[in-house]
């Protein structure tokens, strides 16, 4: 083998193979992947490679946390945080910003968000402690804060953090939700798993009939 | 709708959103992996951002196409073109480096190769002169190559590229071979689809029989 491919993979120049290489950490992405996107962008696309060279770091050096609600911002607080537009007696947990934006293009949500950046995993080194879940727990304390809306995914890791939240904000005196399963809108019942069925059926809801 | 969402999309930072309009200019990567990817990146593996933003703006100072083959190299002529191991009698046309990595991971072929760095594809704006096959014809010109092996996928524009090149090499007075199609090795005829199979049929293999 090493006799007929000498050095690193098929003689691959060394900046080519860099470049694959940290193409591959992108979340997603394996070897067949990298190796036609660094093709496409090299021969294809090279203001796009130089684009995101750029786009990367600017963001390394410009992204920060927002001192309120966590998520990433180029200032100090972030725009939704410092509009006054916002319904500041509201406050949704998400897990990430891309579930935030998820939330924001419903347009049925005028709240306020803190953005945890992770959910409880202890399998992968997440900690409560990791999340940093005091700044949350003071964000909750501060007297403006009427209901906080748990909108943690439903998976085990989402369930789990969205249990250890409600425990952690008991006491707070605010009310605690959790967002809806169920049913999609849109959706037939013979498409729908089991397990959100049976939790559809839980969790049905009344409805009131004219007299 | 501008009204409850002002500014760009849900008031990500500037040079957040500039990150994920890069990254979506990555082949096969759409808004939402974009999304995912920067905020991987931002927030689970910072070096990896760094990482690639260097590798990035390496390969594109640093990467020329080789003299010989045209395959992406960090010299002159890439390490394959001179290395005297190699067998010039044969000449393998490529559409992408890619495309050749596969062929070297066989280990079934010493010879050397022309990478077409695309196909033609009319419709792509890549007609036989974008991809400057004049360089092809001159190497298979240089008394060396016996054979040239075309071995360009088999979809329509990689047909169509065969074609051309097998007409542009017909005086050339050296041999010209496709690769064969079939059957796959391991493959089982029940999942073969029917224009495979009726290939492999017309283009059967004579056995000899012992006598």
């Amino acid at each position: 083998m090493a006799a007929s491919t000498p050095g690193r993979a098929d003689l691959t120049p060394r900046v080519l193979f860099g470049l694959q290489e940290a193409l591959c950490r992108l979340p997603g992405i394996g070897p067949k992947s990298a190796q036609r996107m660094a093709y496409h962008l090299l021969q294809h696309d090279r203001p796009g490679a130089a684009q995101l060279a750029f786009a990367l770091q600017h963001a390394l050096a410009d992204l920060r946390h927002c001192r309120r609600c966590n998520t990433f911002s180029e200032t100090d607080l972030c725009e939704r945080c410092a509009s006054p537009r916002r319904d500041a007696a509201q406050l949704c947990v998400v897990e990430t910003p891309v579930d935030m934006n998820m939330l924001e293009q419903t347009q049925a949500y005028r709240g306020l968000y803190y953005v945890l950046m992770g959910r409880v995993s202890p399998l992968d080194g997440m900690s409560p402690r990791a999340l940093a879940l005091e700044k949350l727990a003071e964000r909750v304390a501060d007297g403006q804060v009427k209901e906080v809306i748990l909108a943690t995914n439903y998976t085990n890791e989402g369930e789990a953090t969205a249990h250890y939240l409600s425990t952690l904000l008991a006491n707070s005196g605010v009310q605690i939700s959790r967002l809806a399963r169920g049913v999609p809108v849109g959706g037939e019942l013979e498409f729908v798993d089991p397990g959100t069925l049976a939790q559809a059926l839980r969790e049905r809801i009344g409805l009131h009939v004219k007299k």
